[in-house]
């Protein structure tokens, strides 16, 4: 298991990851798309990464909306698990 | 577009899909599944039904739970149209 990343960390993985936000102990992206099945489409991109990584992000849709939360629940913050998840979902919408 | 029921026809329609709870002006239900992976069949089982009916739900999905919330936001509330689609995404689980 990761372990829990300090602050400043959390300061300079952040930046290699600029379209995701820090909200608490959590990394949030929001993806928008043009119409409901690109939408789908990305969370089933999304669930194959998270399963092979076993490290399952937060997933709301709203219409063609998508926001994903993510952080490591064992650890009640985040690691390098959930920058690595991060970096990994950024590489579908490159 | 479908129009508005009252309380009376919700009452009624409530009925035949009694694994939908009534939550305001929304209708709700929560799947649960053993699996993540499960949950995200089930998305994309919903996500095709949807499509069909042009009529969206709001999905939010933690890990293999799966929760659904079907209104009608062109009337502010539920029409024949959302208990037509808690219907159809009910026979997915059958």
């Amino acid at each position: 298991m990761s372990d829990l990343l300090n602050e400043d960390e959390i300061k300079t993985l952040i930046k290699k990851v600029p379209e995701w936000e820090l909200e608490g102990k959590e990394l949030v992206r929001v993806a928008e798309f043009d119409e409901f099945m690109e939408g789908i489409d990305f969370v089933d991109g999304v669930a194959e990464i998270a399963e092979e990584a076993n490290h399952h992000p937060d997933i709301d849709i709203r219409y063609a909306t998508v926001t994903l939360r993510v952080t490591t629940h064992e650890v009640n913050g985040l690691t390098d698990a959930d920058f690595d998840l991060a970096g990994r979902i950024d590489n579908l919408l490159d």
